[in-house]
């Protein structure tokens, strides 16, 4: 199967290590096709950048994720774009962060994520509850540094993510521990050697649903919309007549 | 004052006939500064061209909306990229579909919303309930024809209009309807005309809300981040320093 | 429009600052017409109280209420007998504390109340969470002085009121103070000068949304119920026909 | 123990109806006082009845229910004023309807209410969810006549409740049938005769809830409010300094 | 009446206490008949002996409760098998846990539980969710005394009991206290005696409950099920023919 | 890895056709377990089977799956005992109706369960909501047949299998069907084939996720709690000192 791994992000070195993990990840007839964001964040760290990554995701499947693509992994811890993806893409779909908190929710009862990028508590935190999980997430820890940081430099900020994470093992009274962002790449079993739970990330689930269900398609909305000053083929995408439903 | 009114739709004619009605509902000492998307779906009708305008939303604020301005009103029924344009703006911004909302619950026990297009049913329903108004909403009935139509030609659906509402009031319990959308302007009075309800539109409340609001400095959620491929405006706006908190 | 104001505690003073501040809220051709409520608490300060200002509140309706209004301000923070009120009145009503949640919840993701009177803090937790709002108010912060001592000696309470606002912002999250009560009239300005997130009250979105819907007729639910008792005004409004539905 | 059995409606027929029927339930050693309402309507039928009971309620509390009392049953299906009489009486007080549902949602898993007048539907499905039971109220069937008529003529009532209980077992997934109001009286045995799920009124389990609860004391909230135009007792009770907390 | 008095541990001792704490309760003409599951854990004090409970409850209501019984007690706090005893039993069934918390919860705004064995605490809070009762649930403190240990030394358990009280008042909001467990009998006046709020336990409300309900049949869910390995009471019970509906 | 397949009825022939369909899903490195339950129900088709079942779950983990096994899928729809077993086991515990539903939640908006046995409607409807999958899962449709049946006449049920997925898909608005349990292994492939959206079990995305922790350890709570009447190896199970935590 072709699996498009999609980074909403503009970062090439984070896409590189994504996909580096991705093939460790994936089975070997999955081929892994890594895909960057065109415009936007170099890492997303604000609500107006994930915004504008909803319209880059959605821009960087039309450019590369419409032929002989079996699936999507959008490979950007918090999801930009998803529902819209889902939605217009034709076949399935899966982020990472809604992969791993639901993945972590079937383990146990209650996990927290540890993740970079102040601005993303709040929002992961109104993310969990909109998967329905408010319950069930103990709480999101997040470390000063930005994922772009960590994944750059690992081992400096490992010793902090092993802090956040005995935080929330003790004081949130988290079972699990999801890794969230592209940057975690690596941190999991340096972490799970020090700690008493689970550590997962989201790129091993949503990678292991995206491989299950390979080669189903999707009803997808698609109208004849008129649009101006997008990319020819996030135009020719949205614009298109429905394939179904 | 000064308030932005900013369609996140690309359609010029609709951002006239909005000017027209946000000028006969303001203060007389209330400047609009009507602005339109530079890029998207000229008449929003899916998940897909929501999350686009979630991007030209921000980048018209960047370009139009920085300077002298008081506050701003979303003028998009729907309310693509307000979570994020709050966070960024710096000043109170108020979304159409929003305002429209919270003012209907206000002031009844159960509304509906009529409006056009067939992909904002279930699009609205999520959207109220992230408002935390899934009781109060009675149902949202859509009409077949988009927003765009509705306005172009505006008597062609009166009659459907009608007929909506009246399902509303008599299948699914409204005491009051809410028409949505640009499109609208100019049919609450025929409509209120007809029926034994209240009808409001979402223009409005958020017009009165901005007025009110208007000279509140909020706290802005800025920072150092590199971008690639936006315009320069939006670049400038969300990688700049924090003004606060 | 002919706007009544209706107070349900029976404090005249308070219904003179409350006219007084309304007048300068409304618009040039809104009338304000004050009215103050014929028994109950001088200044509402527990549950009990609270419900019989829901037969007050009624009572001033029937008494002053029917004649040529056009809508209806419940200008008691916390909302007494409004359900109730928007059943039988026929015209728009709208309370105080749920115009001003629901503007602030417009505006901002997390609010908080800073109003006078220990017994308010459960009672408007629970009435925020009624209006779906729970999410949203970070919290109730409650002065020692209820809202008569405050309104009579606002210098007095300015400094306790900073402290709570202060207090909201940093240890609850609030992006928003909502001042609760006739009381607080005039205490805006001050406390927005020194704080760095917008203040606002409830009676001016209050009288926002009542000059808005002012001149619609709403559907009352009114039999002819055998009442004693009560005042002849009061006895004929909830005892005679429906006008409709 | 002294029970005070409170009938918040204003017809006294009805307060005998109830007090046979509670001197039926009630163990040997439980003296029932039965009391009525001394303004407001005959029979509650609407939600400005309701909110003027609220006062009534606690007039009549204070009136004749704190000299040797032990606790209170609030003998009007709704429950009008409960939430306050809780909050001042410093007795244990329970309603009649939500002991009624409390005591269906501990036997089975979905019950639905049978009671007579229109307003109760909606206001009764409320009054389910405030108390936590949204999930396991199957539904509220309401008969036209309301709760006055059935107990002034209940053989004429009979067949209409019948009806509406098998609607509710059929329709709705009813496992029991909670009868509601003083006009059901006698009604049970009746209706248990011919259907084949369990048949529950609110008195029986208010009353033995009563029983069990009589003799501790309650924190009550009280304080020096400056009242006027209320009944003498009822002021002397509001006002009075706490007796604790 | 005949009341099924099913204690779910193992602990013949814990029975003896409850039939006598059972008998002082009930009317004179309720004849309590104790129960002792079969199998599993002395004292519940994990979700795996709570699961097996579940399966020992139905296995002595199999053995012991189908002949002549007018109703049954869940004598067991916390309620295992509760949702299928009630399934299956075809007359009517309270649990110790439901039925407490449900009359505190009609009794006040606010209640806690104290009980003994750590792994309740979080049992109970998600049990009390269940029920609805999430709001009204201030808290659970727990010893780590488990029942079976206070139920056999109440003196040594006094203290502890009463400071866990204390907290639950002052720290968490408790307006009444429920004792959980059959530990407890015996516990509640020495409590009541020092502390300022109502003091109650399960068995009280669950035999009243008990007895209000009991002769009413309920419709009862069997089917011509094979089984193997069980008691030939419960496999006969579980697999005969329903009786209706 | 080795990979417990643990089925909590007591049908070999369904636990055959499990570990047939398990081994052609899991990774070849995976080596499948299959047990099966020792007492209870031979198809779990009532709320009784089902609490037993809870019972039987443990007492086979216990029997066979504490040595040298990596993870556990409980391979019985609707999970009797798994909260319990992740309690206990300390290895990761999947269950095929969470793994399911998580799995369809993650791919599409809205899902519909189709599965065997009546007495499973509302049983799995509430167990969704416990997942706080409530607002996604379309509705469950039932089969007269049972799992059972279905599982030894796999083509006379085929069609009842489409028109139930048709009527959920027209009617529900299902966006994919989840098929459930383990008489529907070997039905995927027919009913993909013929309807438009995608369909997928429990099954593989319970081995995928099982597969995925395999390896961790999570704490497990077990203490020195007395038994009696248990199998010695349950009984040595949740009778033993805790592992960790």
């Amino acid at each position: 199967m072709r699996l498009l791994l999609l980074n909403g992000n503009t970062s090439q070195a984070m896409t590189d290590r994504l996909a580096l993990a991705a093939r460790g990840i994936a089975r070997p007839d999955t081929e892994i096709i890594p895909v960057t964001g065109r415009f936007g964040a170099e890492v997303i760290a604000s609500r107006a950048a994930y915004a504008i990554a909803g319209h880059a995701v959605l821009d960087a499947f039309a450019a590369y994720g419409q032929d002989k693509i079996d699936a999507v992994v959008l490979a950007c811890f918090g999801d930009p774009g998803l529902a819209a993806l889902k939605d217009v893409a034709g076949i399935p779909c899966f982020g990472m962060a809604e992969a791993g908190c639901r993945a972590a929710a079937a383990q146990v009862r209650r996990f927290s994520i540890v993740t970079g990028g102040a601005a993303w508590g709040p929002m992961l935190t109104e993310y969990a509850a909109s998967l329905g999980l408010a319950e069930q997430l103990a709480s999101v820890r997040v470390l000063e540094a930005d994922g772009g940081q960590i994944g750059a430099r690992p081992e400096a900020a490992r010793e902090a993510i092993y802090q956040a994470a005995v935080k929330a093992i003790t004081e949130d009274g988290a079972e699990l521990i999801v890794l969230g962002g592209a940057g975690m790449v690596g941190q999991i079993e340096p972490l799970a050697a020090r700690i008493s739970v689970p550590v997962i990330d989201g790129l091993t689930p949503a990678i292991r649903m995206a491989e299950a269900a390979a080669g189903s398609r999707q009803s997808a909305w698609r109208g004849p919309i008129a649009t101006s000053n997008l990319s020819a083929e996030l135009s020719a995408l949205i614009g298109q007549p429905s394939t179904s439903s």
